[in-house]
């Protein structure tokens, strides 16, 4: 199998991640065009879907999405367990997963390509015909960032990692999406100690030199 | 354990159509404010996240996001399974509830937030504090919408059901979102012959009634 990813975004770099916490390599592919600040024709050719990472199998089968690219790896390689194994835990990584990308993840991005000259005509990710941009936008991703920021902190105040007492990928998930809005200026917000605590150790994780 | 509801979401349905596809019961209770088109202040009250649906569990546990609430129960009441066998099926029916949500989901639901008087400030779910809609977002979800019909059409063409041959999570979300379409006039758009095969075949289903 091979992997195709793009260096700058988030969500590849979840994955990238994902496999260092695994300690699992797999073949990878640059599929970025640093100059024009987008996907390769090459790998557009290849990959309708216009979004990156995606995990080529070696049947030819593509699998699009960070998330589904990393279950797929944890059915594969199933140690360290990183999508929970009881019910309940297996909820409550699920539930920060949705929350962390619907405000943090996809909060950032909504800023970014909607303000960013470069992304002029793509507001929207993944589309081939142009998407002006909508600047209101950039105030409504503040406010989303701001609420992921708040209910992070508030549940690191009784929970040692995002989901519970051990990492999971909710982690990375939490400091792929916090660490994305340093491209807008945003960063861990003054007066959220518990989440200053638990950033000082999940950044120290050598996986997430990644 | 008790399910929170709020019976015009397409969230809450997508879950209650789940539990009836595992043949499960679990003591439901409404937490829509018809009058005002809300969640209930009790309901407020109780969960501070401000969305539906909810499962609290008998220990206090509260697991909000439909999909997370789907996978507690797919760990509990393993059978039918709904999320995926093999590692392919698992990372196939995942890559489709990530698009499904994009641009299902959330496109419909950025149309209704953004267009409909009721929602005035309150352009983004689960916010205490007045959001302003942005009518720019009701083009942008159309073209979603739209991109989401095509690319599942393009799917079911060679596939019976949205993650391969037997009925998934993924169908069970494609079906919530396409019939949340209706909320805005959106319908299964004409010409795509695939996806409204799919749709007979699964709208048949008695789980749907719910």
């Amino acid at each position: 199998m091979k992997l195709y990813d793009m260096p700058p975004s988030a969500n590849c770099r979840r994955v990238r991640i994902f496999l260092a916490e695994k300690g699992v390599k797999i073949p990878m592919e640059n599929c970025f065009d640093a100059e024009r600040l987008c996907l390769t024709d090459s790998y557009v050719a290849r990959y309708g879907y216009r979004q990156a990472p995606m995990l080529e199998l070696d049947s030819g089968q593509q699998i699009g999405e960070s998330t589904a690219i990393c279950r797929y790896i944890e059915a594969k390689f199933p140690d360290p367990n990183l999508f929970g194994r009881t019910a309940e835990e297996i909820a409550l990584i699920e539930m920060w997963q949705q929350r962390i990308n619907a405000d943090g993840e996809v909060g950032v991005e909504e800023i970014l390509r909607n303000s960013a000259p470069p992304f002029a005509d793509r507001g929207l990710a993944g589309t081939a015909e142009p998407v002006p941009q909508i600047p209101a936008l950039v105030e409504r991703g503040k406010q989303r960032f701001l609420r992921l920021m708040k209910s992070a902190n508030e549940r690191l105040e009784t929970s040692v990692f995002v989901a519970g007492e051990r990492f999971s990928m909710a982690d990375i998930s939490l400091l792929c999406a916090l660490e994305f809005g340093r491209y807008v200026g945003l960063t861990v917000p003054e007066g959220f100690p518990a989440l200053a605590r638990w950033y000082e150790i999940v950044q120290a994780r050598p996986s997430t030199k990644n």
